[in-house]
C-alpha cells in the first residue's frame, strides 16, 4: 500500500474512537494536510459554563493529555473543584476535572469576549502543542437533542446523566438549519482531496455535521474519495450507545446499517476483520467494502488504521 | 466583665483580621444576634469568574476551611486548574486554589442567573454549614481603585500583582455613589444594638462601606455603642499594607492616626497592650481608648478578643 504524499485530509469526528484515528493520522501526516472536524452537537453549559466535550476529548488525546483509561478527560486530574462545587449546592452529574475545568473556564472567557469558537479552539490546542488544526463543525450552537420514552434530553443528559438508558425515539439537531460549517471546516471541504469518516456514532457524532446546510450535499458530490471507518463491530458498538440506538431508531445494527445511513456520503467502508463476511452485504448497499483490523488500542493500532485508510484513499484515487 | 446577652450586633469587616474577630463573635453569639458585614471593594473579575476575595476570606474562616498558614483560600487546595489556565494562556498572576475555584464558578453563575451577590452569599454560606449571616457590604458594584505612581490599580492589582509595592497617591471607590447598603446591611443598621468595626485596613477595607450613601452617617447618629478595633499596633500594621499606605496618604501609622480616620464613627478604640501609652493621645483624638490584647493567633486568642469587645459594649450600654 502507498500513501498519497500531497493533498488536504479532512477527518469529521466526534469523541473518543474519532479521536484515535485522529491521533493516528496526526502521526502520519504532516499540519498542513490534516484538517479534523469535530461535532459539536454535544456542547452545553455546564456551571456557566461552555463545555465542548468532543472538542475537548481530540484535544487532550492529540496534546498527550488524555486519560488512557476513560477515554475522556485528562490523565491524572482530580475533581476538588467539582466536589466543591456539588458542597455549594451545584448539580454535578457532568464529571469535569480540576484541570479539565481550565479549559472550559477559559473557552467561557474567550467567547464572551467574542472570540469565535474556532478561533478559541485554534488557541487553545496550539498552547497545548497540537500543531494540527482542530476545527468545531460550526461557530453556531447546534444541540443534539433526543426524543426518548422519558422526554426530550439533550445528548449529555442522555449518555451521562441517564447512562444511554431511555429509549430512543428520535434525534433532532436544534440550531443546525440557522448554523454554518465553520471558516476552517468550510475551506476543507473545499480543498479535501480525501475524507475520512472516523468510527463515530454515526447519529450523535456525524449526523449533527451533516445536519449543517450544505455540508451532506458537498461531502455526497465531493469528488474525493470517501471513506468511512464503521464503528459498529460484530454486532454492537465498538463503544458507547451508537449500537443501542441504532436499533431503536429500527437500523440494522451491523456495519451493514452505517452503510445504509452512509451511502450517500462515502464510497468505502472499511469494516473490522471480524465482519469480513458483511462484505457482501455492504456492497449491495451501494458502498465498496475494505475489510482491515480496525479495533484500536495502542497508538501503533491507531497509526496503522491511519496509515491503510489512507493507503485505501491512495488507491481510490490512483483508480480515477 | 458582663457579655450583653440581647440585641444584634453588627461587626464590620474586611480580610483576614476582620475574619479572625468575626470568627471569635461568632463563637459567642447565637446566629440571630450577629451580623457580619463584608467588603466588596477588591471584588474583581478573573478569568470571567467574580471574585469577592473578602466574602470568600470570611466564608472559609467560618466553615473551618480556611489556610491558617496564608489567611486566605482552602486550607491543602491545588492550584491544579490554575497551573492549567496559565498553560492555556491566561494571566495568572491572582492566586485561586481548585476548590476555591468553585465557588468563584457557582458565585458567577448564579449571578448570571439574576440573584443578587446577598442571596448568593446567604445561600453559599448556608451550604457550608455556616449559620451566622454574612453580607456583603452592597449588592452593586463598588470598586476601590487606587492611584499610584505607576498608575491607577485596582485593589488587586495593587496588592496581589504588585505586592502593594507603589505609592499610593489616593484611594477612590468606584461605583459607591450609585450603590446602596445591601438588604441585610440596611437592616442589621437599623436594628444593631452595638456595632464593631473589626481590626481591618481603614482605608482599602473599611473606608469602601463607608464610601455607600448614608452609611457613614448612620454609623456616626447611631445610639449603640460604637468598638473599632485598631489593625495598627507598635506602628505598624498587624498585617497588610495598612501602615504603608496611612503612612503614603499622610496619616499617623499607629493607633492615633487609626482614631483620625474613625472619630465620627466610633466610641471607643480598642489598642493593642503594647500601645498603652497611646490611650491619652487617642482620647485627645475624641475616642475613648480601651486597652487589651489584640493579636489574635489561635482560635482562642480570637473568642477572648471577642468577649472583651462584646463585654465593652456592654459596658457602654449599661452606662447609658
Amino acid at each position: 500500500m502507498t500513501v498519497s504524499t500531497t493533498g488536504l485530509v479532512l477527518a469529521l469526528a466526534g469523541g473518543v474512537g474519532g479521536a484515535k484515528l485522529a491521533l493516528g493520522l496526526s502521526r502520519i501526516l504532516p499540519p498542513e494536510r490534516l484538517a479534523i472536524v469535530v461535532n459539536t452537537g454535544d456542547d452545553e453549559r455546564f456551571h456557566g459554563l461552555h463545555v465542548s466535550p468532543d472538542l475537548d476529548t481530540m484535544t487532550y488525546t492529540l496534546s498527550g493529555l488524555y486519560n488512557p483509561e476513560t477515554g475522556w478527560g485528562i490523565d491524572g486530574d482530580s475533581f476538588e473543584t467539582l466536589l466543591m462545587l456539588n458542597r455549594l449546592g451545584a448539580d454535578t452529574w457532568f464529571n469535569l476535572g480540576s484541570r479539565d475545568f481550565a479549559m472550559h473556564i477559559r473557552r467561557t472567557e474567550l467567547l464572551a469576549q467574542g472570540s469565535s469558537l474556532s478561533q478559541i479552539t485554534s488557541q487553545l490546542t496550539a498552547s497545548l502543542g497540537i500543531e494540527h488544526a482542530i476545527v468545531p463543525m460550526s461557530d453556531q450552537p447546534v444541540r443534539t437533542v433526543l426524543e426518548t420514552d422519558e422526554g426530550t434530553l439533550s445528548m449529555q443528559e442522555y449518555f451521562v446523566k441517564r447512562r444511554a438508558e431511555p429509549v430512543v425515539q428520535s434525534i433532532s439537531y436544534v440550531g443546525a438549519a440557522d448554523a454554518q460549517p465553520s471558516p476552517g471546516f468550510a475551506s476543507a471541504l473545499a480543498a479535501a482531496s480525501a475524507i475520512i469518516i472516523c468510527p463515530s456514532n454515526p447519529f450523535l457524532s456525524v449526523a449533527p455535521i451533516l445536519a449543517i446546510p450544505g455540508v451532506r450535499d458537498a461531502i455526497a458530490q465531493h469528488r474525493a474519495p470517501r471513506i468511512a471507518v464503521s464503528p459498529i463491530v460484530g454486532g454492537m458498538a465498538v463503544r458507547g450507545p451508537a449500537g443501542k440506538i441504532m436499533q431503536e431508531l429500527g437500523a440494522d445494527v451491523s456495519a451493514v446499517g452505517v452503510a445504509q445511513e452512509y451511502r450517500e456520503i462515502c464510497n468505502v467502508l472499511v469494516l473490522d476483520s471480524q465482519d469480513e463476511e458483511l462484505a457482501d452485504a455492504v456492497g449491495a448497499e451501494g458502498v465498496a467494502a475494505a475489510v482491515m483490523p480496525t479495533i484500536m488500542q495502542t497508538d501503533e493500532d491507531k497509526v496503522q488504521l491511519a496509515e491503510m485508510v489512507l493507503a485505501l484513499a491512495a488507491d481510490l484515487e490512483d483508480r480515477k
